[in-house]
């Protein structure tokens, strides 16, 4: 890191400073320039607190140099991860086919699932998303199926071979989900649920995790370490929409997010249209613009019945709409010299 | 809610809402406009989805009416919740006296802890606060003493009779942090943890809840309603800072909640100048701006080192600085009729 | 608009609402619902102000139903605006082939421009751009080359044929610009410059209208409607990224723009993925995905030299970069049914 | 600024960018970190563009050490400025007494300025705020009186004594406008229209500039210095509440720039709570927390019958809630030692 001082800090504020980088076991080197003196910070300060620096006397700011995540670095691993979904159709994500997970956004009946799980494997996707136990914002909406859910989304696998994706939203619930499934979700409310991440990381399915409503790239990835630094290595960085002022749109989707952390990290990138909007009729141009940028993968909520659906209806596109899309980024995907 | 038609609707598909409406048990009213039609809906529709509406055909937009949080609402409590802290010193929020907690960020040995302890009580504190469990963005950052921790802090509620104020993390800590603090503490990070929000629900400790770091005032008072609708009525709202573009702040702090929060809800409301600003030097001016808008309690970072702080030293204050900022909210909570 | 009452409003404050409305020479229409009264506008109250309704007494909040644009808007005309960018190339912005306007941040020299300007037009672009006028944060940057620039430009189409796409900063400027020029651009900041926009409004020459940066989509086209509603049609909607919280990229490129857009106006949309990252590493993805998300056209800054460049090197590709990227584009233009 | 290399960075590329940095007539001082190398760059490069080396092969980041801004900066001039307002009863922005400017949205008529100006008085305004000239969002909305609008400020000048702050929207009203008013508003909108700017500094009234909806301090400051580089240091800087994503709110209004502005900058500084929140109700609340927090001025919207205000009646407070807030501030202020 460097440690700006402020305008007229003194020798001994200066000196002072470097007291403090060495009791970091870290190395000093003191520039002096024109107006100001900055102390550039030598060695491994990736873990190190540039707060603490911040309260000494005559320094104006620290700005750090090193990314704070290591694992999830392209610096350590240079080739993209391919992550398998499970289920028997072969899915996998950030290989050099683009991998569809699409599925209601909860599970409501058995009829319901297999319907549309049937249409949506029959249309081309790899993977079946579905909630079972659903995070929502009102303590009195609808919360999910739970284990009854579960089972219903393994029948759906078994019926169509398609893997079973389905958030986990407590430690608790690990062993249970992880029965069942065979990708766990960790939402954009659980992003910095660090006993999760913990929980999640210590257990051996894939796991998709969303980025946080306004979590910046750097804290999505450091909440991916926190999964790979227990051990599972098999991570999806989902983008699915940033919190901004925008009034059209629930989020706002952040495409450029695909190519800068495809830059930065060896983790494959899945784009979620669905609540990356929040409307069902701006999911198909998305869908082809994040194939078009490069998404590894995409999750897609779909329902057969989206006026009674329980949940999300209105960012929810139908079977049929589902399969007109897999037409449209099928022929984008083979322009950009992928598969979808 | 009132569900507005696209212009050129057909008489069709507003028959058909209508009967959707009527399907949910509500009344429907329609109301033929110059250029649209809308249909204004009757009846508690306070839980009911008005996503599925927006996906009938010829359905522009719905827009709620009713404010979906009930338990947490001045409709249903006109007069201000007063919540007593605990410890002996007879701290409460929500009085006429602004109550002010204080102390550092992570609780770090019996040492630090003490003496931050009896200074911050000898200025006019009335909590202690110190993190056991710290949520780290860094998987490989300090990460909290944990139950030594929350050892260190009933023996510093012993020695000073400042009452405990600490944070949970994850359900399974809710029994051990209970059994150590007077009050728990939901973090940003997990306002929307609802798992977790359903636990400290379920126990009688009032709970200092944070506002998620791009949450509404209606997300913030739909977690106070997960708490309160599990029997736990002790709820402190407090306003930490949100999320925006601005870099010269760690957080903007959102001052205007206090004046909004208390008029649409009798839950009081605590500030925190310390995660609000992030920067030691904000936190004073900070301090009075809340006191002044009507806060009814302030959160504050206080080291006796902050130079070496093993976590947040930037935005700590020193005793010294806490001791005068105490003085001049002193003054300022009396130029607005209260005591501090 | 919809005007929502307090709960427990009194008929009196109702009865003063209907008469404000009355006074408007709009018709009013009360709902009593189960919880609350709301009172229903009827009547074109697109130019009404909803704020004075917000002010009476026992009312709770006003929400306006009918969008406050007209002309830019689909209602008022359902096919496509096609804008002709002059030059002797038949470039046009809104047809089936996507526009493509392409050179430096600012006018340098005259070797440098035409060395540009052929390159680009080699490459498949219609349009040149290029700043004679520029505005800067700070005001001891480069200011650019003024009427000098503006004679480069027209002697750049004259070598080439490509059209002349040039930002205009004030009333003032206008005709000297319209002189040149064939297409004048009026930049983010300016996006409510309503005198500058009332000037390119009166006369002929088509606009290039970026979105401010922080400007909603109902503002923007407030902006457009400002110029249309001078006698100027030809409006061309510029996304160029918006201000968020995101710090990987200089500002936040909203492509969910496009559909959204294309939904609610015939005005054509440019996306500007210069400008709209900040960084040139992105901006070959981010120009794939506009086109596949639909865009109507491209704005995009190259360099011979970005090193050198007087302004923005960081968000300059180069000739060579461009022609790699038109060759991308111009396959899945065509895999959306679209040409490039 | 500090250049960081990529990892991995050969020496020709280090090489490269030391030698770019010396082509800006700058000295390069290079440092081998243990997993980066960076090139601190010596010498007043304020000036220069940071983002040309970006541009440079091996390059990752550049990050800039220097405040770009100059005759702003306290490194300048320590002590703050003081801005005598005009009128008759000497009223001064920056002095040891609060100064407050008063008045409505807009002027609407000779009846109502007089009534409004006369009732803002007696309470203590020192300065009367009034637009003749209206940035209205919407091109078919009130535009303001203009010629005669100012006239009828000048008319309640005499009759009051108060200093008239009006707003300036283009260069070409910048003669007629200072010829009546004593102080010249450059609004939000207008913050980088940078000709308007050097407009309003090559004149010698003071001038009211309004920060931007998504402006940082530092283009906020950028702005004035675009103001004082021409000659006129009377800047005031008047924080009005930033777009953020909070809904409850027209505006999030950022108190911290108070202490934060009069950290970094000598210029005085002006809270605008009726913009800064949108809400007559929320006004009062926001006055008190901004004296506190030490500003040095307040602009307030008041009208005498805010339900037919022509414009911005739901933020305006009637001269009677004026009054009270007044002598709440006055009390707050004696608190902080100030006057009011």
């Amino acid at each position: 890191m460097i440690v700006v001082m402020k305008v007229g800090a003194s020798p001994k504020q200066v000196q002072h400073v470097v007291q403090l980088v060495n009791e970091m076991g870290l190395k000093d080197h003191v520039i002096q320039g024109t107006e100001r003196t900055v102390v550039a910070v030598i060695g491994n300060d990736r873990f190190k607190d540039p707060s603490v620096l911040e309260s000494a006397e005559g320094v104006d700011k620290v700005m750090p140099i090193l990314a704070p995540y290591k694992m999830a670095s392209k610096e350590v691993k240079k080739e993209r991860t391919v992550v398998p979904l499970g289920g028997t159709l072969g899915g996998k994500i950030g290989s050099q086919k683009v991998g569809v997970i699409a599925g209601p956004c909860s599970v409501e009946s058995k009829t319901q699932l297999l319907e549309i799980a049937h249409a949506v494997k029959e249309s081309g996707a790899v993977g079946l998303r579905g909630g079972a136990f659903k995070p929502r914002t009102n303590p009195y909406s609808f919360q999910g199926l739970a284990e009854k859910g579960l089972e219903l989304l393994a029948l759906a696998r078994q019926e169509t071979g398609l893997a079973v994706v389905t958030e986990v939203m407590a430690v608790e619930q690990v062993a249970l989900v992880a029965k069942y499934a065979d990708v766990l979700q960790v939402g954009a409310r659980n992003m910095q649920n660090f006993n999760l991440l913990t929980a999640v990381g210590e257990q051996s399915k894939p796991v998709l995790l969303k980025r946080g409503m306004s979590a910046t790239l750097e804290e999505f990835l450091l909440a991916a370490e926190y999964i790979m630094s227990r051990g599972n290595s098999l991570v999806m960085l989902c983008e699915r929409g940033i919190r901004t002022y925008e009034d059209y749109v629930r989020n706002t989707l952040a495409l450029a997010a695909v190519p800068e952390l495809h830059r930065v990290t060896h983790l494959p990138v899945v784009i979620d249209p669905s609540q990356g909007t929040g409307k069902s009729y701006l999911v198909d141009s998305m869908c082809r613009a994040a194939v078009a940028a490069g998404a590894d993968g995409l999750i897609i909520e779909v329902h057969n019945d989206p006026e009674h659906a329980m949940t999300d209806g209105a960012q929810s596109i139908t079977p049929q709409q589902f399969a007109e899309m897999m037409r449209a980024i099928r022929r984008i995907a083979q322009a950009v010299d992928r598969e979808a």
